[in-house]
């Protein structure tokens, strides 16, 4: 009867943890989510621990959760993306992405092999550099309620594009580090799938709701459209993954899709409180995840240093030369809004540590640099939004929460 | 990256699953809920084994997803729950909740003696057949728009009556079981402890609400009175656990708490969603634990419809009996509305089976019995809702899902 007891204190604490560092952030001018994250930091293994590392492994309940929780959050920020709005911005986007990715991957490799690792690990360990973590932009643009700027806009199309490169790439160094060369071919196949699902999807899905999506409004009770849009949602996430893109793309196209229903508004606001109960729970446990005794040397921290330096200012360039086009202070933006590396990061470290590619410290800095990144970030984008706010363009609710 | 991907295609299957059988069976005028726990049993390992035995083990993901679902079902019951409506049917709910316990467990204990087990064994399981869940009638009720009814408070409480009765039962089968005799000074402690614990959070807890909750009208956002009450409905989950209470118990108090504040409204239209993504979990993972293979042979079934008409019978006679003074169409409504076993006859049988008490077959009989107890009540309770909606009170949307 009481074998649940366990896991309900987990997740009160880390509900809890949540509610109290997103609090205190929010009275300190931070976004909320530098709270969540800090609090997941504390009460995680390494100051607290609270939660154990066991907890927040691959396929347990918190990390199901975590999933979950981000996959909701894109969700609703394809909610309140139109197709129409993202082909608008389309090349820039897909110029941000691009250098977004070229940039960052060129200097993490000249700093790893700087740093004594051959070619091609360095070129594995670069690819640690390269993808953009959309979901912690995304909780920031929706909490200074400015997901309808042209820079929003931007950002999201390019951690699509972002995302496809970064998928590519990941292919390229396992297949050096295998020794197998590359296989071309295959690298095309792969390329033309994942763009395939995404125009197909996104496009194809969209015309098709805004051509009708009547059959959505079933008398029988208001959330049953919001059930077949969850559907829809957990179904793309599974098969984004299928085409090597990660779940939260599917989630994306899924609200995106959602978006041209004229059940739009109602959904939006029945995603709301899902997204207060689960959320957390992804910004916590990434949190927890940062492990602050691999980082107790000098040494290793001024690498740390040095590594989110390249990170941040890799990604900065990129991205700002990218959306040049609209502008410095926009494009500015747009650079800090590609910065944040969150849980992507983390995996490509964690596959180049069971491959023997990565020391324990290098895979211990590169996680700490993308939670850096992911910590770094929301502040310096909510001041520059809050700085090129004279754009005329709509901000609303500045403090939502 | 893609680490996450079979657990997505497991959550897609068991919401689908949930979506279809759920429409399935509203088409056939069935609770939706029914078609939910079918659908798990379709899904589940004994017919397509879409979902194995080890992804609903205790302590998997869907297994605590299916918890959350279940404690926020009954957060959503306690929000529609006015304190002051259960005092009034105080005496009746105790009645119905220490008849429907005793009948029970007296039919159960001659059942199981008459078939050849020693006393000690017999009083173990006679305990399975004594739990209420409390989850499946509050679905009905809630599907049916009738948790305003009188009967419907009497059932809530007699349900938390029930799940002391049936906790203290358990400790003392237990002892029996060891050979240690009753430690009556433990149980007077166990029974103070929970009581004390109900009576404290419930009434105190409402009282102070209602005393004042302008605290929760923060004007940050309209989301973070409801993040305050999911954590105290999680916290008082967890903290009536460690009273030896079911998860549930807390998770109705922290809702009836809620209940008394002035955002009780706002709380119930933004705890739909919730329930719309979070509740399918638990009947579907319900529904895929019946084990079908154990019930292959003629005997076992033949001993299975025995069992569950003792249940069904016992029950109702309890109910029926304890209500009686509010007439024996209301009285019938309450008796059935105790019939459904669900999770906990199960973990008292799992109980004892790692106790080497119930053979494999026994086992497998109690699940099933507590399942088609679970699935033959909704109909059921249904009808004779409907039956007696000549009452007067107040009953709307009769088909809400």
């Amino acid at each position: 009867m009481h074998h649940a007891s366990d896991i309900l204190l987990t997740l009160f604490i880390v509900f809890i943890a949540a509610q109290i560092g997103g609090e205190i952030a929010q009275r300190l001018k931070l976004p909320g989510v530098v709270g969540e994250i800090a609090a997941g930091c504390v009460v995680g293994p390494s100051v607290l621990g609270w939660i154990t590392p066991e907890q927040i492994a691959s396929g347990t309940p918190l990390d199901v959760l975590a999933e979950i929780g981000v996959v909701l959050l894109l969700f609703a920020v394809g909610l309140e993306t139109r197709l129409e709005d993202l082909k608008k911005v389309g090349k820039v986007a897909f110029l941000v992405g691009v250098l977004g990715v070229l940039v960052p991957f060129g200097m993490g490799g000249v700093w790893a092999h700087g740093n004594g690792f051959d070619w091609s690990r360095s070129l594995f360990i670069a690819a640690a550099f390269v993808a953009t973590s959309a979901g912690i932009t995304a909780r920031v643009l929706q909490e200074l309620g400015a997901l309808q700027r042209t820079e929003s806009k931007v950002i999201l199309g390019a951690a699509v594009i972002d995302d496809i490169l970064a998928m590519l790439l990941l292919g390229v160094v396992v297949s050096i580090q295998g020794g197998e060369g590359i296989d071309l071919m295959h690298l095309l196949a792969v390329l033309l799938g994942a763009v395939g699902f995404i125009a197909v999807i996104g496009v194809g899905g969209a015309r098709v709701m805004r051509w009708n999506s009547s059959w959505l409004d079933t008398p029988r009770s208001p959330h049953s459209a919001l059930a077949i849009v969850l559907a829809l949602c957990l179904g793309l996430a599974y098969v984004s993954t299928l085409f090597g893109l990660a779940a939260i793309i599917g989630a994306f196209l899924a609200g995106m899709i959602a978006s041209e229903t004229r059940q739009q508004h109602a959904l939006e606001k029945q995603t709301q409180p899902l997204l207060a109960l689960l959320t957390p729970f992804f910004f916590v446990v990434t949190g927890s995840k940062i492990d602050l005794s691999q980082l107790a040397s000098l040494e290793a921290d001024i690498m740390l240093l040095v590594v989110t330096l390249i990170a941040i200012v890799s990604k900065l360039i990129g991205g700002f030369l990218g959306s040049l086009s609209l502008g410095t202070r926009s494009a500015t933006v747009v650079g800090f809004g590609m910065v944040p590396r969150g849980e992507v990061g983390v995996v490509i470290a964690s596959l180049g540590l069971s491959a023997g590619v990565f020391t324990p410290q290098i895979y211990a800095i590169i996680v700490a640099m993308s939670l850096l990144t992911a910590m770094v970030t929301p502040p310096v984008l909510a001041w520059t939004l809050r700085r090129t706010r004279a754009n005329g363009e709509k901000v609303e609710a500045p403090e939502l929460r």
